[in-house]
């Protein structure tokens, strides 16, 4: 059985009574719209908590393109099912009154972190993703919580929420869930025509063969410039394809050292903007 | 018997353990060198929690001028006679290196709230605020939260941060403590000489008479004028006196509901910064 919570007080008293009870609770939490990569999320959380909690929240804040919110898929009687077929035990699906009663006021600063990649592109979203992330641990106060891969930046973001506001859990971030063609699993792939569909494997398939280049000892700028004609070619808007530093996301001119870099792409297909990455090596 | 910690580990087991006893917790946030203000805050906390920490931190983040940073008191000695005194029953009082481990990133922006009064005259100083009372919200996890209205501002602050992150816990704003002469107990005191003493009685004096002559009907920028020469008479540095709105702090121009008003006020003392505040009617 399943519980479906729209609000937080009685969610927050149903949480506490089972913590006194020694129930361990893990978050995974959502914008809905479920697809495998986030049942993956639920799978880990179930391993590793006695509980389960899922939130699903569009959450205006971090959309810098209203476009993009208005668009963003919602299947939430389905997301239910998927998540009952899952052993989820708890969602908390609450509206935009329960989440921002008042306008928010309040934003934050991450410094280089949100400068760069995503943050370049999409001003505001991580300080949107912050703010809503704090809420959602402060209302489910989670032993663990978790994030996938596919959105390397947010889970770098979210790890130095976590380490400066000295949040009381532990972030866990599960690999890319990828369609057998390699495109990374996203609600917005929902949004894909079968043409575009079809087109949307280049991110995947150029970070691929970036990475094969790169370790086979091709230079950087060599490779970057193989991977923007591939976009041309195909008439395929790339917004960045970065080769960085794992911990820092500083952006690398080199690959000096294979094991600390990441490659991170975003690109828009048709209308719907993607973003993918790959480890040059996989820890 | 008062426990010490100076480790947020050791102190977070101990508390999990109490919680799990069904004990609750009251915090009262200090930077040390305690007066009998921080004692009316630990003794309210004793009242409405069963068990109640103080924090001792002076917390380099919230100080814009390194010089006050540098010559703020430290008294932790007496410090901890005073809160076995007041029956204070656990102390934090973590190093930089346990509550800063590297350069922080993240910055807290309010949106008018921080912009304005002591944000104006001190940038940063209430993201540094709100960074470090993040951080002890989340190490302390307390049912409530005790603040002087001395730093009304900042108690404006905290309360925006606690709205919007949704932190679980009261919080408790306690009414000034004055010494007989009407100065506000602050920290600070200490750094006058005994003629700077006696000059520094001019800010809660200014508030008293501006309330009076506003309540007597007076228009406020005649009042605001008064105030002025007032501190030029005396050559002392007046750094703002703003009345305000007390929800949103928004500066008056005029006052049409008294209900509604705070006056405000810093100013130098010497090199000493001070600062009070006055509800034209009190709650």
């Amino acid at each position: 059985m399943i519980q479906i919570f729209i609000e937080a007080a009685p969610l927050r008293a149903h949480l506490n009574h089972l913590r006194d009870n020694h129930f361990t609770i893990g978050l995974v939490p959502t914008m809905g719209a479920l697809h495998s990569g986030h049942i993956s999320l639920i799978k880990a959380s179930k391993i590793q908590n006695d509980l389960t909690v899922c939130s699903i929240y569009v959450n205006p804040a971090q959309f810098n393109n209203p476009i993009d919110l208005e668009k963003y898929p919602r299947t939430f009687d389905s997301d239910i099912e998927i998540l009952k077929d899952a052993g989820c035990d708890m969602v908390f699906a609450p509206g935009n009154n329960e989440m921002y009663g008042k306008p928010s006021q309040i934003k934050f600063d991450f410094g280089s972190l949100d400068k760069i990649l995503e943050g370049e592109f999409r001003p505001g979203h991580f300080s949107g993703v912050a703010l809503v992330v704090a809420k959602l641990f402060n209302i489910i106060q989670p032993a663990k919580a978790y994030f996938g891969q596919k959105d390397f930046q947010q889970f770098k973001v979210i790890s130095k929420l976590v380490e400066e506001l000295k949040f009381d859990l532990e972030l866990i971030c599960a690999p890319v869930v990828r369609e057998p063609d390699g495109l990374a699993m996203s609600s917005r792939n929902m949004r894909l025509n079968p043409d575009q569909r079809q087109k949307a494997v280049i991110l995947s398939k150029v970070l691929r063969e970036s990475k094969a280049q790169l370790l086979s000892g091709e230079k950087l700028t060599l490779v970057k410039n193989i991977a923007m004609e591939r976009f041309m070619a195909q008439n395929i808007r790339l917004e960045y394809f970065e080769a960085v530093d794992k911990d820092s996301l500083t952006p690398l001119e080199t690959v000096s050292d294979p094991g600390q870099v990441v490659l991170l792409i975003a690109a828009y297909i048709g209308e719907v903007r993607l973003i993918d990455n790959l480890f040059l090596i996989e820890k």
